[in-house]
C-alpha cells in the first residue's frame, strides 16, 4: 500500500491546513460523536419513520452486513419498519450492458421526481463481489438522480450468491418504502437468475432494448420477453428513430406468441430517447394504466401476496440445501459420490439416499 | 363390490370349462410357483439380463412399490443392471391430447423394430393417480406394438407427486436398458412440469402437433419449443396435408427466434402421418442425424452425465423439502405463519429463519 491510499476522510482536515470558515466545527463533531456511538434500532426505526437518510443508509448496512449481531439488528429495525412499508409502486428494469439503463434511469428518475415523485433506485447484481458493484457503482453516471433531493440511490449489496442479494435487496425495499419513498426502481443486468429474482420482487418489469442489426429477437434470453410487462427500446434519437419503430414493430409481432398474463395486461412496445426524454412520459402512461388496471382486478395486492409466500418459501428451501451442502461430513463425501454416479456404480437415486442417510447421522 | 369384479386371473380357468388342449399345464404350474415364490435380487437380475420380460416387469413393480422391503430389493437390482444399462438412446415424445401419440407411438415404434430395434415405451404422467394411466393406460391403442415380440409397453408409474413418478421412470429405462431395449421412448403429456421431466432424462426431444386454425403458436406451453430437438406435425393426410406444411412453415420461423442450442443442433420441423406412415422414416433419419452429431462431439455423453447430476441433486433437495414440510411441528405452524406473512406482520425472511429454528428443534 501506497501513502497515497491513506486518504483522509472527508470530515478530517489535511495537517497544516486551517478549516475553511465555511466549515460548521459542532456539526462535524455531533456527527463524528454520532457514529462513534451505534444509534439503537428504536433510534434508526424513528429515524427511517422521519425520513432521515442517514438512518436509513445505516439500516440498509446492518441489512447487507453478515456479522450476526447487525443481523439480529436489521430484523428488529425490519420489523418496526414493515407496518409502514408496502405503500409504493416497485418497478424492476432490465437490460443488457450497453443499453443505456443508467442514463435512462437518470432520465425516468428525474421525470418522476419532478412530477412529485420520491424515487428510490436499488439494484441486484450478485457480479458485483468480483466487480464491486458494476452496476450503480459508477454514479457519475446518474448525476443528476444522486443530487435530487427526492432520490436515493444504493448500488447492489453483494453477496456470495443471488440468494442473498435478493434477500438484501428485498428487505431494503422495505426500509425505502418505510422512509416514504413511493416509487422503487431496481435495476438488474442479465446475469444468471438475477432477472427472475428481480421479477419476482416488483409489480411492474420493464425490459430495456436498443434496435440493433435487424434481427432483434435473436439471442434474446429464455423467458425475458415472457416476463416483461413492457419493451421500451432505447436511443430512439437520431438516425436511429427508424430502426427503432422497426424493431417496435418486430417486439410487438413476437410478443403475440405468447399465452396472455395472469394479470391479463398485454405488454406495451414503446421506443424513447434518455439523451431527447422522448418517449419517456409514455412510459409513465403505460406503467399508470398496469397500475390503475391491476390494483382494481385486485391483481396487484394477489401479487404481491404470491411474492412474499413465495420469498418465504425461497428463503426456507435455500437454507435447508445451505445446510445439507455445507455440513462437513457431506462435503467430505460429495466428489466421490459424484464420481460413482458418473461411472454408473450408483444410480443418482441410491447415490442421493446414501448421502441423506449421512447428512442424519451429523445432527 | 358385485361379483363381477371378481375376475378370473388370465391363467385360471372358469369352472366347468375344460383347458383347451393348447394349455401347457406344466407351464402355468411352473409360473404359478415362480409367482407365489418371490423371486431373489439375484434371480430377476439374471433374468432381465437375458432379456426376460416377467422378470423385467416384476423388477418394475418393485420400483414403483412404496413398500420399504421392496424398495431396498429394487435398489439392488438397479445396481446390478446399473453396468448394462445405458447402452440405449432415449426419446421423450410430448404432445397435448388429440395429437395422436398413441396412433404415432405405434407407427413409429413398429416401423423402428421392423428394422431390427428392440423398442421400450414407458410414461411420465403424474396424473396418472387419478385417472389410474390416462396415457398407455388403453394399450388397444397400440395393437400392433403390443403384441410385437421387440417392444416393451409399460403404462405409466403412479405417485403423490411429478418428482417420485419421475424417480420410477428413471429407474425403469436402466432396467430395460440392462434387458436389452436399445431404443427407449418416453411419452408424457404436458400435465405440470412432466415435460421438463421427461426431457431431463432423454437424449432427444420430439414435440408432437398438429395443424389447427391457423395460428398454430398461440398458446403454446412456455418453454417447451425451446426444448425440441424436432416438432412434428401429425397427421399430414388428405385435406391436412396443406394445413400441415403451413404449420411447418410458422414452427420454422419461430424456432429461429431462440438462441442457439448447446448441442449446436439446429431443431427440425417435420410432418407425417401415422395412417398412411408418410414421414415416419424422415423423423427417424433426424434421429440418426441427431446421434450421429452429438455422439462425434461428445455432447451425448456429456448431456447424461449432466442427467445423472442433476437426478441426484434434484433428489437430495426434494426429499430435504419433504423432511422439513412433513416434520409435524412445521404443518402445526405453517399456516400461522403465512398469515402473519400476508398481513405484514413479519417479512418472508423473518418467518422463514422462525420456522427453521422450529425445524431443528425437532431433531
Amino acid at each position: 500500500m501506497s501513502d497515497f491510499n491513506k486518504q483522509a476522510g472527508s470530515l478530517t482536515e489535511k495537517a497544516g491546513i486551517s478549516p475553511p470558515e465555511i466549515t460548521n466545527v459542532s456539526a462535524i463533531n455531533q456527527i463524528k460523536n454520532k457514529r462513534r456511538q451505534q444509534p439503537s434500532a428504536e433510534e434508526l426505526i424513528s429515524g427511517i419513520l422521519l425520513g432521515n437518510r442517514t438512518a436509513l443508509s445505516r439500516a440498509i448496512t446492518l441489512v447487507e452486513s453478515t456479522n450476526p449481531e447487525h443481523t439480529e439488528k436489521a430484523e428488529e429495525i425490519i420489523k418496526g419498519c414493515l407496518p409502514h412499508a408496502n405503500k409504493s409502486i416497485r418497478i424492476g428494469i432490465t437490460g443488457v450492458p450497453g443499453v443505456g439503463k443508467s442514463t435512462f434511469i437518470e432520465a425516468f428518475g428525474t421525470y418522476l421526481t419532478q412530477a412529485g415523485k420520491k424515487v428510490a433506485v436499488l439494484a441486484v447484481d450478485p457480479s458485483s463481489t468480483i466487480s464491486h458493484g458494476s452496476i450503480l457503482g459508477d454514479k457519475t453516471r446518474m448525476e443528476e438522480l444522486v443530487k435530487d433531493e427526492n432520490a436515493f440511490i444504493r448500488p447492489s449489496a453483494s453477496g456470495e450468491n443471488l440468494g442473498g442479494v435478493a434477500r438484501k435487496t428485498r428487505e431494503t425495499i422495505i426500509l425505502c418504502e418505510a422512509a416514504g419513498f413511493d416509487t422503487i426502481i431496481i435495476e438488474t443486468v442479465g446475469v444468471g437468475q438475477s432477472e427472475t429474482a428481480v421479477h419476482s420482487m416488483v409489480d411492474f418489469f420493464l425490459l430495456l432494448k436498443i434496435s440493433g442489426a435487424g434481427d432483434e429477437l435473436q439471442g434474446i434470453k429464455r423467458g425475458i420477453m415472457e416476463m416483461a410487462d413492457a419493451i421500451v427500446i432505447n436511443k430512439a434519437d437520431g438516425d436511429n428513430i427508424k430502426k427503432a419503430n422497426q424493431a417496435k414493430l418486430e417486439f410487438n409481432r413476437a410478443l403475440h406468441l405468447f399465452p396472455p398474463k395472469k394479470s391479463n395486461w398485454q405488454p406495451k412496445v414503446t421506443t424513447c430517447s434518455a439523451i431527447t426524454k422522448d418517449g419517456i412520459s409514455d412510459i409513465w402512461n403505460t406503467i399508470s394504466d398496469y397500475f390503475e388496471m391491476t390494483k382494481e382486478s385486485g391483481f396487484f395486492q394477489e401479487k404481491r401476496n404470491e411474492q412474499n409466500h413465495f420469498w418465504m418459501m425461497e428463503t426456507i428451501n435455500e437454507q435447508l440445501k445451505s445446510n445439507f451442502y455445507n455440513q462437513p461430513g457431506i462435503i467430505a463425501q460429495m466428489e466421490q459420490i459424484k464420481k460413482a454416479v458418473q461411472n454408473d456404480e450408483i444410480s443418482p437415486f441410491a447415490a442421493a439416499q446414501f448421502l441423506l442417510n449421512e447428512y442424519k447421522k451429523g445432527f
